[in-house]
C-alpha cells in the first residue's frame, strides 16, 4: 500500500469505526417509503450483520414534482428500526432548520452532492458533536471538496468522512462517472477517511459489486449501497438498487476480498 | 429574430422593466467592501444612467478563509446608496433565514450557482413578491435550471429572472465556459426573460464587452457586470471586473448596438 | 471594439477575403448527395450572393456503417458546381493519401474536429500553399487548438482559419457546447481569422441564426453553416440543416446586422 | 463476479494471453530514448517476469517543438531490445503509410486517444492480421468506442484490446479522471478484452499502484503502466512514470492480489 497519511478513525459508536484498516458497508433504501418497507430492509440487513442503516427522509429532487420523501415523518420511521434493530442510522438533512430535531435520531449526517457549497449549513453541522457524511459535488473539484470540508471543521466538528459519489462528465452511459482515484488522493492530502457511493456513481446495479469491489482495492474506508427489496418500485432511483440476492452476494464476496486484502496488508 | 414564445415583462419598479424589447445593463463590485467604495460606484454609475446596482453582502466563497462579504453591515450601506441614489438593489442570499430581514433592502433576491439545487432556500423565496435572479448551477443542464425555477414558481412566485453564467468544462483558460446559446433554449422553453453574467462567465474582463456584445445579438434580455475602481485590490474577483474606463466604454458601444438591433426588430 | 492584435487577411481568390473587417458566410450541405441537390443548392446560394460553397466528400462517421460520403464521386460533383456558378470549394480531407488529387478542386482544406490532432494530416496541409480551416477538436482546450496550428505553420503555410464548432460538455440539449468566446480569445493570442460553425455547435437548425448574430457580434470573421433543401431527408446531419427560406431569412438579417457593426467600428 | 460475456482470448505469441483469468502487465517507457535506456529497461522487466514490452518511437505531441520521438530509428532499437529478451513489442503507429514497415517489428499496434476517430487508421489496421491496442479517446463516449473497433472489425481484424486511459474531465488534479467503471461496461457490451492505463489515466506515479489494483479488483484484463529508469530525466511524461523500485513493490502487490481474486474467482 501506499504511504498515505495515517487516517483517522471515526468512532461511530455501537462498535463501529469508520477509518483503519475496515471496509464498512452502509445500506438501505434511496427513500424511506414506508414502515413495512424499512422493516423488511432492516431485518434483512440486520440479520447479514450491517450495522449502518441509510434512508433519505429529506429527498432533493431535481422536480418538485418528484416525490420529496416523508420528512419527519420518515425519520420517525428510521427510529423505530434503529430501536428494534440496534443500526446506526446515516440520513441527509438539507435545511439549517431540520438539524436540531432530526440529530435525535441520525447518527450520521448526510450533506448531499447538491449541498457541498450550501456554506450556512456547512457551518450548523459543524457546530454539532455528530460525524458527517461529506459527499462530493457533482461537478466539485478535489480542491472545493477539502475547502467545503473546512468550512465544517473550521466551526469544530472533526468528524469527516468524504464519500465520492461521482462527477458529471459527457459520459452518458452511467448516471455519473465514478472518480474512484479520488480515494488515494484524498487519503494523501486529508487524514479523514473516504467511502464510495458505487449506486450514484454508476446508477446501474449491475455495475455496483464490481465497482465495490475496486473501491476496496483501491483504498477507500467503506461503500454505501442501495437497496430495495424490489427495485422496480422504488419511489426513486429504483435503477440503481440492488434486490436483496444480489446484495447478498456481493457483500459475500467483498467479506472475502476484504479479508484477503488485510492479509496482504498485515503481511 | 426567432420566433420565441413572448417574454414576460418583469416591472422592477422605478421605470425598470427586464424583458420586452429591453437589454437591461445591472452593475457594481462583486462584494461590498466600504461605504466608501459603495458611493464612489453608485455616483458613477447613477451618472451614466444605470439603475440597477449590484453588490454581494453574503459572499459564497469556496475557502472559509477568504473574504466572506460584509453581511448585513453590507446590506446597510448598500441602503444608503439606494436611498442617496435611487438604485433598485440586486444581491444574494444564501441562507433562508436571512430573508426576511434583507428583503427590507434588496429589490432583486439573487440566488447563486452554488445554491441552484438548494431547495430550502428555493422554496422560502418561492413564497416572496419580489422578483427572483436565478443563477444557473456551474453543472446544471438547462433541464435541471427548469426545473429549480419550478420549485420558486411551485410556492407562487413568478417572477423569476433567469442568468446564465457560465458551466464548467474541460477549458481552462476562461474561469467558466458561457453557454450563451442557453439564451435562445430558455427563451423557447419558457417565458421567462434571461440576462447574462459575462463577468462570471468567461472570468477576464478583457473578455467581457464582446461577450456583453453577443448576449444582446443572441436575445439576452441583460447583463450583470462586475466593475471596481481598482480592481487589482478588489477583495473578490478583480480579475473579472471592469475599472470605470472600461465600464463607460463598453456601456456606449452596448447603447449604440441596442438601439441598432431594436430598430432592426421594429423595422 | 477590444484592441486585440491585427487578424492577418487570407485571400482565397475571385474576391472573396477572410479576415479583416468581413464576415464571410460559408453555405452547403453536410454532404454531397447527388449532382442534382448539389446543383439546386449551389444555384440558390449563387442568387443569393454566397461564394463559398461547402460540401463532404469524405465523412467522418461515428459508425462504419452509417452513410461514409461519396469520396471522389463526391468532389466530381463539386468541382461542376464550382465552375458553373464560380464558387470557392470548402471540403475536408481526412487521409493525407487524399490530399493530391482533392487538391484539384478544394479551395479551403478542412480539418476536422476529429482530425484536430492527426499530426500526420496537419504536416501534410502544413506543406501545402492552400488555406487550411482547421476546426476545433471536440475536446481540445484552446491551447491544444493553437499548437495545432503551430504544426500546420511550422511546415510553411500560414494561411489558416481557425473555426469554432463547439466542445463536448455535460449539457445534452445541443449536440456541443458554442464556446463563442473563444473567437475574442483566439484573436488575442494568434493573428490568424476565426470563424464559428452554429450547425455543428449547436445540433438544432432553430438556434442557427441567433448563435450566428452572435458570432458576428462577438468578432467572429465568419461562419460556416449547413442548408439542406429538405432536410428531414438528408443522408447526414439534418437536424441542423436550415432549409432555404430560413437560410435566406437569416442571411438577410446578418447582412443588416454587419452593416450596423460595421458602420459602428466605422464610426 | 458479474455474469459478463465471455471475453475474447488474443494470443499475443510466446505464452502470453490477453483475456480469460490472467491480468496481463505491458510495461516500459513512455517514449523510446535511446538504446542504452531501452537495454537497461528491458533487462529489468525481463528479471521481473515481464513479457510485453511498451515504448513509443512516434509520439504525438501537443506541440510540434515537444521531442516527437526516433522514429523508424525507435522502432530498430525496440527490435533489438524484442531480440535480446524475448519481448513481445508493443508501440503506436500514427499514419497509415508506416505500418507496413512497422509491422515486422510491433506485435501489438497501438491506436492513441488523439487517433480514436482516424478512421482511414483505423480501417488501414483492420486489415493487418495483427492485435491492436485501442485507446479510449479522450473524451470519447463508450459508445463512440464501441464503433471506432467495428471499424477495425469491418475491415476483417478480430484482434481487439480496448485500453481505457481516462477522459478529460473539469477535476484538474490528475492528468484526466481514470473511467475504471469502463471496464464492466465494455465486458458487458462487447466480447474483447480490455486493460487499463493508470499512468496516463492519472498523469501522477504515486497514483498509479492503487489505481492498477483497482483495476484489477474491477475485473479488467491488464494493465499498461509507463516505466523509466530515471523519471525526472524523461524525455516526456516523467510525472506518471514509476522508478525500478516503485514498479517492483507494484509488480509483486499485484501478483499476490491477483492470486486471491483468482482463487476467489475459481474457488
Amino acid at each position: 500500500m501506499e504511504d498515505f497519511k495515517v487516517t483517522k478513525v471515526i468512532d461511530i459508536g455501537n462498535g463501529v469505526k469508520i477509518g483503519g484498516k475496515n471496509f464498512e458497508i452502509i445500506a438501505g433504501p434511496c427513500a424511506v417509503e414506508s414502515e413495512e418497507q424499512m422493516y423488511e430492509i432492516g431485518k434483512f440487513l440486520k440479520d447479514l450483520g450491517i450495522k449502518l442503516l441509510r434512508g433519505g427522509a429529506f429527498k432533493p429532487r431535481t422536480s418538485p414534482y418528484s416525490f420529496q420523501g416523508l420528512g419527519f415523518e420518515g425519520l420517525k420511521i428510521l427510529n423505530k428500526i434503529k430501536e428494534e434493530y440496534n443500526f446506526k442510522i446515516v440520513s441527509e438533512i438539507m435545511d439549517p432548520r431540520d438539524i436540531e430535531k432530526s440529530c435525535e435520531i441520525i447518527d450520521i449526517i448526510q450533506i448531499g452532492s447538491r449541498n457541498m457549497q450550501n456554506y450556512s449549513l456547512l457551518k450548523e453541522v459543524g457546530k454539532l458533536d455528530k460525524p458527517i457524511l461529506l459527499k462530493r459535488g457533482m461537478s466539485s473539484t478535489i480542491r472545493e471538496w477539502l475547502m467545503a470540508a473546512e468550512y465544517i471543521e473550521a466551526e469544530g466538528n472533526k468528524d469527516i468522512i468524504f464519500c465520492e459519489r461521482g462527477i458529471r462528465t459527457f459520459e452518458d452511459y452511467t448516471r455519473n462517472t465514478l472518480d474512484l482515484v479520488s480515494v488515494p488522493i484524498i487519503k494523501s492530502l486529508s487524514n479523514y477517511p473516504i467511502i464510495v457511493d458505487p449506486s450514484h456513481g454508476t446508477g446501474r446495479w449491475e455495475l455496483v459489486p464490481s465497482s465495490t469491489k475496486a473501491a476496496l482495492a483501491i483504498g477507500a474506508d467503506g461503500a454505501i449501497i442501495e437497496i430495495h427489496p424490489e427495485p422496480s418500485k422504488a419511489l426513486s432511483d429504483g435503477r440503481q438498487s440492488l434486490n436483496f440476492n444480489e446484495f447478498k452476494k456481493m457483500y459475500k464476496d467483498i467479506e472475502i476480498l476484504k479479508r484477503e486484502i488485510n492479509n496482504d496488508r498485515n503481511g
